[in-house]
Formats: structure tokens, sequence, C-alpha cells
């Protein structure tokens, strides 16, 4: 696992490096067995690998469920020790973080005032990253510059000791591991109530230009055959256009609209997005999105089988009224961020086939 | 324990609930096996309760001084993780119950800047709260706002995935883990000194109006019968009528003075107290507690079988000089705090009477 | 361990503790089996001290080079809580014990907000170490004024309940465990190249007044005969007399000189600072250092087998180029820190045997 001199970030210039395609990087991140050894971008999410995330996330989930399945799973990577770097205050994906890695085991610790502590002595943000790496088997990390996190993983590939790095959300691009669990919200649920998410109808609502979520997940669906994509946002707040050129170049079914209730009848799953006014200019007059929002009455529209889900925090884009219901899956999808994270570093450290095994031997108990 | 769907409070609306006396609401708090699953308010602590505390937290103490008794007991909650939410900044009551969960095993975690972050993306505090929860097993929770760790317990009992939730100290009003070491304290030293707490005298002293502590304290005495109890304070600062009202409903003695001199001498414990001039207004002038000050020359006045305690912090209240007298109890107190607490997470997750067979064991080697 | 009554520390008076001299105070810092159980200053580390800290960290170093041996490890002390008190902000610092502390399994809990939760109550420091302390079984301390873990070691001896304290840096003066790392990185880079430090050629560069890891290293190089000692400075930042006075005493050869490129050539360590001007007075022109730097051309002039140091972090004085070269060992330094600090730890809770046994094991295996 340890890639050291085998690592292939390692042979590549920072040159050549920050000229590559998001597509073009993804090799430079896997490990020898082909799974991530760093966790950079969406794109090295492929159908491959996110069905054995998936896959891998139930089993987990269901050995955690007793105290016997809690001590194998604490044991997985309890030799080693990670180092969340959050630069950003964000305490829900702090947190989930946090919880992946008491469940696998490995001991967490937190950097903090990285900023400060290093600033006020001239020191380089590279440096203090690899003088803070030095102690630790991982970094998880979460910056406000784009590419910061693909720097840091290009950075200590160079070195005698590198380690994986896991981006946990950096600057308005990648936040990979979100768009997995949102991929696995919907195989979960879309498993039991449809066979799959394959040929489902699948909106998205809201703020669709500044949240990265949708653009990640947006990208992620075209594995899944089949699927139609509904962009319901105003025009001010619409899709980029990549990403609509990328879902053109895999051939990928969409809708773009402004009109949410038209869609509601028809869709499978429904991701709500509130307003990401923290974007705005000072002063700036935010988005009334009452015309983007889940009422009461829609209760009755969607269908039976659907399922709502918002990758939170949410403002009035759902009452708190749904929350009872049993289509409304945000919830989960919480607590379904926590499993896949703790699922990505066991497999980082290729402790993933202890799981098959665990999980084998459970089901013939 | 995972209460689940047979929760009490989840039958009660909000309405309901926020109508209901303290005492109508302690068995919406119990679980099945009639202990504690929320911590959440003085009333809870009945005597057959204080008992069982005391008793485990007696147990627990003995235990822990050998690496394999630590080791056990740091079994008993290994597959469970704790949230330590502290919207307040407090140190020492912070780490006495990180350290708790430590002893007991349960991972702890803590949440910071909860409200920055929450707050600047428009969340409401019960989704934070309810988010956070998602990754835990138990809160252990902080907060300036009265009766929020009780509305926290109640919102996530409506949910799907409920946890218990242990209130640290809510508004001025309750901090039930304090008083409950108070009274282990107290049972602590005056059993070997005098049999028991029942028919001790008991004085507190100093600010009784502001601090919570003496308030909760004088409620659960009334479980120990014989117990007179002098309320030592300037006529500014003395006991709100509602707790002698209380006394006076359970018959129970107690004489209230501004001489603290003439009470000393009789006097089986004496509690100290400093003044809570941090809810003055700015700019009002503190009140003078010289009066109400413990002085060298008291040693010699207090019983040799006295003893003296303080919830801490102290100012002037008690002299250094008192630290290494043998009736000064306020440094194992502050011990005894973390005694108390590690039982209470033992209890909530029905792992005391692992303790029971342990301590057996130990006894008969 | 557990000194108790036992304690040196706890038969001297403050009045007459402080003023004796480091050399002087040393054997209370220590333990039965004469290891210290306090680690406060320089001062303490004999000879023998030293080398048994060298062969303990390079054991430990093997053995966490397995998943069994670090489980071995992290149950070394697994029983045990740390508390880390950092009033300074010191990411690095702080991130290296808690590592230390996570590889020998003591349970960290950091204090933050330590000032403000006490001060806003009016509580004394010390009242508010004491409280802390309550909790846990040893203090890792760092802290901005001179000789305060000395005084928190010394005023916690007089208690029911010392707990072991390690200085993480107090005061402009000592951070012995730096010195303790800057050594073994000595020891390990120099047994492989030239058989050990004795008869070595070390200079020291940059701002010698100021910075307290270079008054530390100096002080301890005396242990190893034949040295010699080159300390490389302008003359407004020149190592302090006291030390050169202190070389004297103990007939140590040492050069002083303004020429950085001079002496290059002969050495076989140089240990880089940086100027420390957060001491300048607001205002005040910083120092250029540039003569005090290495630059791309030093490379071919250095000794093959030399090695270059540093405490970091640091600013111009090594280019970034340096970084790839196999005399740099400053990144190796970094990470010796955490395993002398494990180490020390151990020895403080008297479990370094432990080590030995079974490194033979391993060794025969």
């Amino acid at each position: 696992m340890t890639l050291g001199k085998n690592n292939p970030l390692r042979s590549v210039s920072w040159e050549k490096f920050s000229h590559l395609t998001p597509e073009e990087k993804v090799p430079l991140f896997c490990q020898e067995n082909g799974w991530p050894y760093h966790v950079l971008i969406a794109q090295q999410f492929d159908r491959r690998l996110l069905d054995r995330v998936c896959n891998l996330a139930t089993k987990t989930r269901k050995i955690a469920k007793t105290k016997g399945g809690m001590k194998f799973l604490q044991d997985l990577c309890s030799e080693k020790r990670a180092m969340l770097y959050f630069s950003q205050p964000s305490s829900r994906t702090f947190l989930s973080h946090y919880a992946a890695c008491q469940i696998v085991g490995i001991k967490p610790a937190e950097v903090r005032d990285a900023h400060t502590s290093s600033e006020v002595k001239g020191e380089s943000q590279e440096d203090s990253v690899r003088t803070f790496s030095s102690y630790f088997d991982m970094i998880i990390m979460r910056h406000p510059e784009g590419g910061f996190a693909e720097k840091i993983a290009w950075m200590l590939s160079q070195t005698d000791r590198p380690v994986p790095v896991v981006n946990a959300g950096s600057g308005k691009d990648q936040h990979p591991t979100q768009a997995v669990l949102d991929i696995y919200t919907l195989q979960r649920s879309l498993e039991k109530r449809r066979g799959g998410i394959e040929g489902s109808k699948i909106a998205y609502v809201g703020d669709l230009l500044r949240g990265r979520t949708v653009r990640s997940l947006a990208m992620l669906l075209t594995h899944y055959p089949g699927v139609k994509q509904y962009f319901v946002a105003p025009k001010e707040l619409q899709i980029g256009k990549d990403i609509l050129e990328f879902l053109d170049r895999h051939n990928v079914q969409y809708e773009i609209t402004t009109n949410f209730e038209s869609v509601i009848p028809d869709m499978d799953a429904i991701y709500m997005t509130r307003i990401q006014d923290e974007w705005d200019k000072p002063g700036e007059k935010t988005f009334d999105n009452s015309a983007y929002c889940l009422e009461p009455r829609h209760l009755g529209v969607l269908k039976e089988s659907a399922i709502i889900m918002h990758p939170l925090p949410r403002r009035k884009e759902i009452p708190v009224e749904f929350d009872a219901d049993p289509r409304a899956k945000y919830w989960r999808q919480v607590r379904n961020g926590m499993w896949v994270r703790a699922v990505l570093i066991m497999m980082i450290f290729d402790r993933d086939r202890e799981i098959d095994r665990y999980y084998e031997d459970l089901m013939t108990e």
C-alpha cells in the first residue's frame, strides 16, 4: 500500500500535472490494485469503483450492528493515524470524516489554527502541511483554494514519505466524497424501489450553478445507463454548460427547465439544493427561490416510490413537515456519508477484502 | 437500549411536553429498566437512582486502579461514539465529560464553531444538531439557552434515530450531573465520618440566588431523611423562594441566615460558592462577599469530621491554605464528577451490571 | 511510578526551589529508577539518559513497522490519559505530542480556551491547571511564561494527586524535547556516517541569540567528547555569553564567526535557524540574514557525509531544492521528534523495559 517510489504521481512534474485533464489524472491517483490511493476528484469514480463502494458500505453498515462487528471494524486500520486538516469551518463534513475514522479505528487528530501558527513564522503552506503530515498516515483535507488537495498530494509524492490525501472539499469545484454518498443513497433507495438507478428520472432543483454537489453527481450518473436528468433552476442559477457538454459527450438524456411543479410527478428522485448566497457579493440581493421549494401539497403529487434528497444544510427548500415522510432520505443521506467515508479509508489502506470475508462469515453463521 | 419507537418521549407533542412539570417529565426520560435514557434534569434522581450511581462510582473507582481494570472499563462502551456539543466555553465541564468518555471507552468527538458553520448557511440549530447526531450514539450538550438539551432530546425522539442526550449545563437552571457529583462527594465523605448523609447539617454559603448547583443539591438532599439545610447568604443573593417552598412541601428542615460564622461549628458539610457576577449587568458593582468567605481561623472552629466543598472555580471564598486540610474535599469533588459521569454513560447504555459482575470477581479474588 | 508522597519535589518549598540552579533541580524531577518523572529542562538529559532515549527511539521505530508492533506499542500506556495544555498556538509541537500519545496508546485530550474559561470566572491559573489535571494522568504543557511548567510540576507535587509534567516549550528558555530530538537526529545520522557524534564538527547558523533550540543543543553536546561547536551568526544575534561560559566550564572547543561560507566545507552537521523576529518590537527592522542562508552552490562545497538540520519552520535559510538531497535531514528531524516524545512518555510511566523485551523477541525471531 505504501506506494513510496512506485507512486505514479512521483514521476510527473508539477508543470505537466497541472495541465492534465481530470480524466488524465485519474490513473495517477490509483494504487496498484486499481482502487484509489488518493481520493481527490469525482472523476476517479467509475462504475466498477462506485459499485464496490456501495457494496462495501452496505456490508459495513450491517457489520456495525453488533458490538463484535464494531470491534472488528475498529481494528481494521487501528495502527494508523489520520490528520484532519480543515482550514474552512465545516462541522458537518469534519464530524462525518471524524466518525468515519473512529469506525475503522484510524486514530484522528485535528489541525487547527494551521494558518496562524505557520504564517506568523513565515513558513510556506506546503512546508506546514508536510510537517504535519510527518506524524500521520493519511490526510483528510478541506481548503478554500481549488486544487489545493491535489497540490498537496503531488507535493508529498515527491518526498520520501508520501501519504494518501482525501479531498473533503476544495474551492468551488471538487467535493468527491459528497458525490459518492449521493450515489450510495440513490443506489440503496432505488434498488429496493425499482431495482436500481438505471433508467430512473432524477431532478436537481435550486442553485445548480454554484453547488458543486450537483455538478459532480450529474457526471457520476453517466455511469448508470438510461438515467434521465432534469435541471430545474432559474436561468441565473442554471447548471454550467461544461456539465451539459459532458452529458452530451456521454449521450446522456437531460432536460432543462424553470418549471419545478411540472416535473415533480414523473421523478424517481428529487435532489433539492439551497441558494449558495455565501458566494454573493456583499449587498447583493439574494435570489428568491420560492418557486424552487417543496411544499406540503407536493407530497400528494410525488410518486409513492420516489425519494427526496438534499445535501444539507437546508433552508426553506424542504419544510420540516417532510422529515417524517418515508420518501425523505436526506437524513439517511447524512449517515450514508459517514459509511462511504469509512469505506474509502479501508480501501486506501487495502483492508476492504477483510470486510468481504467477515461479511461472508456473518451471512453463513 | 435503543428505544426507537418505544421511546416514551416520542408519543408526546412539544406543546404538551413543554407544559409538563419537571416531575411529570421524569418518566419520559427513562429507559425500560427504569434508569435514565436521557440525563436532563436533577429531578430525575430519586434516592434509588442516587444510591445506584454512588455505588457504581465507588466500584468503578476501585476497578480503575489496575491496568486490567481500566481495560475492562474501556471496553464497556467501546463500540459507541459520543458527540460533545459545547456552545459555551467550559474547559472543566468539557474535560470532565471527555475523560469520562475515555474511561468507559466511548469514542468522543467535539463540535466546535457549531454556530458559525450552520448559521452562515442559514440552517436551523435543530437541523444542525440532528445532522451532527447522525454520526454519534449519544450527545453531551452544554448550551446557554435554558431547556435547550430537553428540546433536542424531544426533537430527536421524533426521528428514526433517537440518541440519548446528557445535559452538561443549559441556561441558568439545570446542570444535573453537577448535583449528582455533589451527592456522591457527600455520600463518600460522610459515610466514613458519620455513617451517611442522613441527619447531617449542611450549609450553603455565598451566591445562592444565581448558582444552579445549590438549587439542584438542595432538592436532591430531600431524598436523605433528617438532613437540615442552612442557606447562608446576604439578602440580595439568598436562595429562591421556589426552593424553600419545595423544601416545605417535602417537610425538610432549613434555616436562612446572614451570619456565616455562627453556623460553622455545627456543620457536617459546608458548601462554599463564588459570586456569579458574570450575570451582573455591565458596570454593576460586584457584591463584596468578604463575610461569606472561609478564613484560616475557621479551621479551628470547624468540626474535625466536617467537610468543605466548592463547585469551583473559586475566588477568595476558600484560601489556598485550606487545600492541604483533610477536610477540604473540593479537589476530590472535581474528580468525583468524572466518575459519576462515566457511570451515567454506562447506565444509559445498560452496561452497569457488567460493573457489578467485575467488581464481585475482584472482591472474591 | 506514582510517586505520591515519595515525590522528591514535595519536600522542597517554592521559595527554596525557585532559587536552585537547573543542575540542582535535576534530581527533584526523577523517579525512583533514575529516569525522568517530569521532563522540564534540558539539563535533565545526561549522556546515560540520552543514550537510553536514542536506543529506545530506534527500537520503537522498528517495532512500529508492523501492525502487530503498533498494537503492542498502543497497549503500553493504554490505560492512561494525557492532557495537552497549549496556551500558545503551535500546531507542529501540538501534533507531534498528540501523535506520540497515540503511538503509546495514552488517550489524549486537549485544553482549549483555558484562559477564557477560567479568567472569566476569576480563577487562578494554578487552580485551573489543577482542576484539569484531576482528570488526567499526565500533562503536556506549552506556555508563554518561562518556568510555568516547573511551577505547575511543583504545585501538583504538593497535592494528593501529583501527575508528571512534560514541558513542550515555556517562555524563551526551555523546550527540552526539541533538544533531545536534535541529539537523536545527530546520533542516528552520524552513527552511520562516521561512527557517532563524538569528535564531530557542528555549526549553528542564524539567530543564535533568541532561538532556544541552539542553546539547549549546545549544552547537551557537551556530553559527547571531542565535538567542536561553531557559532555562525551576525554579532547582534550571536549566542549568549552564558552558553559560552558553560562550554568553557566543560572544556568544550568552540569557534565564533560571522563567516558562514568559510566553515561549510569542514562541518559534519550544519544546524540552520531562522530569524526569530516575532520577538522584535513592532516597527523594528528585521535583520537581513542573506549571508546566513544555504544556497544551491553550497551543495557542492558541503562534505558528502555531512547533514543539514533545521528545527523548522524555515524561511529562506534553506532553499526548497535542498529537500531532495540525501544530506537534508530536517524532515526526518520532524518525525524523530514524535518518536522521542513517545519514548519519554513510556519512560515516565516505566514501560520502557517492555520495549527492550519486545525488540529482543523481534530480533531473535
